[in-house]
């Protein structure tokens, strides 16, 4: 017994020594840092036998409720707030630049492209409207040919892929390309505010927290532009349920949109819509990548 | 929006308060400590998103591989020394008792009472040895009538429930009451070292960290007698390989004994067995319970 051995005391310096002969680097200081912050919780919080035979039991399971269709670990990651702070850390940006929030689960099939003006609520549950922006670089210059991918939940509070019997594939998902003046439009509904499925154990963690499982009216974006840092992000809808409490917190004030009604006969025919029309608009900026 | 936004730097204080309204004030405070140590480890590391979706995809491969038989999330626990240091906050002892070590898993069927003597070799695979002690209270009384719960693995390193089909049923256990004199003795194998199970996402981390999987040689033990703190622990072989390197970090050097050769024909005809024997000795000291 040539090491010290393990004790209240000595445990981080034990379990650490244990992976000195890593030999990736960026692995063992993950781990590392794995242990000290570990073991710091466990002493934080000395937790009986019985205890951590109930973390056992719900790490597992969350991991039997995961299937193709299904990431209970994600919707973990996602009301504990680790999924905002790891976007937070991965998409430091420029304060001119739009801001960024979480992918989500729902990301899991391609967009179909689509022409501008298209309408992508193919199975026309909710309130008709119009979804419109430019896309611009920090410096204020019009992005023509940038990408902007949108996906969104029907009126009913469903993605396309929660209810495969019910909508029609790809419904309300679309990638557009901009114009030659950096603008896009299309057709959708008004997004609903939706609980994240919550039958499961992250589902009993929120009610035994007294949490709701609601995330506010949303629509996913995601930007891309030559020359530029690709844009994950969500518009939120001014008004909306749990703008102030969603349960992945997701919002940010930035990101918050009104629907307004528009009356404009040649706005209308342009967007391919009966006058007067409801309207969200959205100008997205992305910061060019540094060379 | 009357809260605060969530950023890096108020993504602790964002997601502390979602918990605000938990009514178990134990589990708020468990919930508080996981954000704050979870998200210190998140900015600590910084990981990109890729790294992020390998540790869902490592925790959801870890809960898929759990089933009644095989429970690797407390494989992960035992390899990263969490089992242990839960053991050791609720096993804070007196000085002059027995040191405790985990548990493990596989006290997952009850030992069968068997009388002193027993042969809990079902099989005979493994060299024969006499297993004796003594149970005494911590100020030297000996416990008449205390219980001593054995189980181990046979000489190929495997234990029964590993076995099905292999191993007699209940081979290998045995609950055992002391005598008189707080002695209990029985005939058994000398343990092998053996594997944790590692064809699953622990054996890969141990892999990718250059550990090997190996537990050293031991035979597990639970001692409990009326008026007295249950103890949990193991009797580590002396000269087994590994006991500087257990990967679950369960040696404790106060536990280590040797296996001895006894040439002794009345010792031998107690016992039950051929003279000359070879013999584990491993007396047991427990605390009283305080009042």
């Amino acid at each position: 017994m040539s090491k010290v051995s393990f004790s209240e005391e000595a445990s981080v310096e034990v379990v650490t020594e244990s992976f000195a002969d890593t030999p990736d680097p960026r692995l063992k200081h993950i781990l590392t840092s794995l242990v000290e912050h570990l073991h710091a919780f466990v002493k934080d919080i000395e937790p009986t036998e019985a205890e951590w035979e109930q973390a056992i039991g719900f790490l597992t399971a969350t991991g039997h409720l995961c299937d193709d269709t299904r990431q209970e670990f994600v919707l973990l990651s996602d009301v504990l707030g680790v999924s905002m702070l790891v976007d937070a850390i991965n998409n430091r940006k420029s304060v001119a630049a739009t801001d960024t929030t979480v992918l989500g689960p729902f990301h899991m099939v391609e967009s179909p492209p689509r022409d501008l003006g298209a309408n992508i609520s193919l199975d026309g549950n909710g309130e008709p409207c119009v979804f419109a922006g430019q896309v611009r670089s920090s410096d204020g210059t019009p992005l023509a040919g940038a990408r902007v991918d949108v996906w969104q939940a029907n009126g009913a509070g469903y993605y396309d892929v929660q209810q495969p019997d019910v909508q029609p594939e790809r419904n309300l998902r679309g990638l557009f390309e901009t114009d030659e003046r950096g603008r896009f439009w299309l057709r959708t509904v008004v997004p609903r505010y939706y609980p994240i499925p919550d039958d499961g154990p992250v589902g009993r963690l929120l009610t035994a927290t007294k949490r709701h499982p609601n995330r506010p009216a949303h629509i996913h974006v995601i930007a891309e532009a030559p020359g530029h840092a690709s844009l994950t992000t969500h518009v939120f809808v001014e008004g909306s349920p749990y703008l102030d409490s969603d349960t992945v917190f997701g919002v940010k004030e930035s990101l918050i949109r009104p629907v307004t009604n528009v009356d404009d006969p040649a706005r209308a025919e342009h967007y391919g819509i009966a006058n007067p029309f409801r309207l969200i608009e959205f100008d997205i900026i992305l910061d060019p990548v540094r060379p």
